[in-house]
């Protein structure tokens, strides 16, 4: 997606390390014109698929593309969570590791809001080692739940988290904007 | 807004204790439908003051109302995180206090995201005791940013938190559905 790439160009910033910062547009401060224009770019890549009922993510910056994606496609949207609020009740739990935050982290999705009736889209920001699309996967694992695809607005190539997840049966992988490498970005 | 308080007559419960469990629709599972309604009635409600140039929010259920009210006035929406990312330059941090989930918790907003420039419309799912609006306060006084108002889907109106942020200063604030008692909410 043209304006997608030109922003990276003009806003992304490599810290080293593979670590990508793109907090001016897409995970800190939005801009949410270019996050729609995204959204339906998605949208137009899974239209064959009519099974779809309803998109999942994860907190906090899957949330912003994936509530644009579900009202374009009319289809309700859940959002795994990090902590487990006293108020959730049974829940699929997965255990999702952050290579930017070197850390694991839990994420949760009450038993009310995922089955097995549901055909899932996942809807994230980026598509980095996969960590997770795989969390994803065991939740509706869980949940006996059907992935239909998954849809990125960016994905760093070298990290190779596409061939994770086609390992794990994915079959539709849409990524925005394909980041081979960072050489070319700005490091400051 | 009628539809607002139908969805909560029909979706919400009441789990004792002042809670109010709206994950149905609003912080958990999404309508997006209903969201954008919900920032539509938001922006009209704001439409008067030209002088907001950024929306403002906390991770993460504040992110979907703030992200289609960001779309619909073509503003930049900004989100406190509640971890600093160890990509994160200097930044503003305030302390808030989660009554629902009895603990305390720190936001963190990039210095490069809100400065003397900013005039700031805070958008949020709830409005209880009002400690995220406490905590935006404090961000925008450490930032030298104006805030012109707040807006929220659900007003708690028994927690009092409307009267903390004016109390804080706040000239504007809009709830959608404002709810005096959860006697009349299913209890199960």
């Amino acid at each position: 997606m043209k304006a997608l790439y030109e922003r990276i160009m003009k806003d992304g910033r490599s810290l080293g390390n593979g670590i990508l910062k793109m907090d001016r547009f897409l995970n800190h401060q939005i801009d949410p014109e270019l996050m729609m224009q995204a959204a339906q770019e998605l949208v137009s890549r899974f239209a064959l698929n009519k099974r779809i009922n309803k998109i999942l993510t994860v907190e906090a910056s899957g949330i912003a593309p994936a509530i644009l994606v579900g009202y374009r496609m009319k289809l309700p949207v859940v959002f795994g969570k990090k902590a487990r609020p006293s108020t959730m009740g049974d829940s699929y739990c997965a255990v999702v590791r952050s290579f930017t935050k070197q850390h694991d982290s839990t994420i949760y999705v009450s038993r009310e809001y995922l089955g097995e009736q549901d055909h899932v889209l996942f809807i994230d920001d980026v598509l980095a080692f996969g960590e997770a699309g795989l969390g994803i996967v065991e939740l509706c694992r869980q949940a006996g739940a059907k992935i239909e695809g998954m849809g990125f607005l960016v994905e760093k190539a070298f990290e190779h988290g596409r061939q994770a997840l086609e390992d794990a049966g994915i079959a539709q992988i849409e990524s925005l904007a394909v980041i081979e490498s960072l050489d070319a970005l700005s490091c400051w």
